[in-house]
């Protein structure tokens, strides 16, 4: 079979054999896969990363312990938890201590003709959702985990600092939950795909304004950014952190203190609130993917999603 | 009248004239004062400060537009907040955007024979308190302000980073307020001050525990404190940021979004729950007493509050 790989910055893709299915998981065949912000990461050589990349998929079951799943449509869950663990007796096993991701942290990722992941792990994509909307689940899941961790009252209004993919999807799932959204970024087109599902947007200029808002969400992947969203957000105000700065950033810690701001850290999320919200309708995912190529030129995709202007990469 | 005055580094007691009282003030008398680290630092240049430092005290009320407070003893809520705007109306005038603060920001201090003071900035000392307890009172109000943050169940087990004047009126809180506290810190004497209180100790090592704990605070006041503490946090864990660090202070944001931190900055408190928990006999505050002098000899009591394992130096 055909599988994506990366070595220190290259990405190829080799054939390789039909992995063996360990118990309790399902043999999965790749319908389509979605490039992220991480996976370009991983190729810019953060964690040390070298194998198959890829955690965003949609497949169809081959092969299964629970005879049911064969056949069937799924996406996965892409933190493989121990089970016995406090955080996994928690149902967040996305914590666990023990745990291996998908395509991230030693465990092959999706990006390849078959791929195994545990059963417990998948989750059905509704019949009358496409593939190429299914493929956002994982995605559209991490923004739905702001919601899982802090309570916002319906038609509060939130600040999302970044119109990248992450940043449209989190404005989009706010939105669909009932929230004002107001959203800063640098690129005119991408903040209409945001406009289009009834966000307010605005340009970032040189002074943004301070001290101003009650719920700021990062999503610029930037120090700067980071900067900003501090000096936006209210005293008393929360920021939720949401993309992955890479380094020691420098944080003006007097600020958050003096403003006494609470951070959130914010990473992955359950598949259910996703699918759902997916599932209603009030999403245009779809909007955000900008091309799509088959397996065999991934390279090609790398190159491409990592190009200024770019959203969403499909393999297929 | 006797007033300190902070000018480049230098600290002078000079006479300057009585103040006048302006409406809605009181006159009050210093009893005693008490030097903070935040009056060192301004003394090291931060915010620019030049003038009469100052912001823990008790004094005597002399003169006052309310008559029944003439002759009592008082201490005093450092943030002078403009009583209009949102903040005030929620309560809370320590974040009003138009406040000047006691010693701190635009607001002559509290290090002089006599000052003047808003009067619902003031609360009477118990008459059973002493005054060289009542001083206390500001800076148990901050480690009180963690519990007005952040709901922590009784019983359950909180670290404190840091051994200095702060971090041992914050564990000598939690514990006196129903918490298990395990405090790290780098000075065996000033730990043993914690031990007498109910806080188990421990010193600091090379390699702390990671990940292991729900709630820490941070009170070590240096960017290396802060780094270890967002490792010592447990996933989806709290981390309270109680001391200023100045400057841009490095932070490995991708571990506090991988392990989903919240991290609440924390000032200013009330003074009610402060004066409360310090009348119950619960905090052993006046062991934190290293040394005092009197105002003339403010220079001198800079100095000695300056050096290394002193923790409180009152003025009086």
């Amino acid at each position: 079979m055909l599988a994506v790989h990366l070595d220190k910055g290259r990405v190829s893709a080799r054939r390789t054999p039909v992995p063996r299915r360990p118990p309790g998981h399902a043999l999965i065949r790749l319908l389509c896969g979605g490039i992220c912000n991480t996976d370009l990461e991983l190729q810019r050589g953060y964690y040390g990363f070298r194998g198959i990349p890829g955690h965003e998929f949609v497949g169809e079951v081959v092969g299964a312990e629970t005879a049911s799943l064969i056949g069937k449509r799924v996406v996965g869950e892409i933190n493989l938890a121990c089970g016995e663990c406090g955080f996994c007796a928690k149902g967040l096993g996305r914590h666990c201590l023990r745990r291996t991701v998908l395509g991230i942290v030693k465990q092959p990722g999706a990006f390849r003709e078959f791929l195994t992941l545990p059963e417990v792990n998948l989750h059905l994509v509704p019949r009358e959702m496409a593939t190429q909307t299914a493929v956002f689940t994982e995605p559209v899941a991490a923004a739905c985990e702001i919601l899982d961790q802090v309570r916002i009252a319906k038609g509060e209004r939130v600040v999302v600092l970044g119109d990248g993919k992450l940043g449209l999807l989190i404005s989009q799932v706010l939105v669909a939950s009932g929230l004002r959204v107001h959203q800063f970024g640098r690129h005119r087109n991408k903040l209409r795909i945001a406009e289009r599902a009834g966000v307010s947007t605005e340009i970032v200029k040189k002074n943004l304004p301070v001290a101003e808002f009650d719920w700021v969400v990062e999503a610029t992947g930037s120090a700067e950014g980071l900067r900003q969203a501090i000096s936006m957000t209210r005293p008393r105000g929360t920021l939720i952190l949401k993309s992955t700065i890479h380094g020691l950033v420098p944080v003006d810690t007097a600020k958050v203190i003096v403003n006494e701001i609470t951070m959130v850290g914010s990473r992955c999320g359950r598949f259910e609130p996703a699918l759902k919200l997916m599932r209603s309708g009030k999403l245009q995912v779809e909007e955000l993917i900008s091309d799509r190529f088959p397996l065999a030129s991934a390279a090609r995709a790398f190159e491409r999603a990592a190009e200024k202007g770019v959203l969403k990469v499909l393999l297929i």
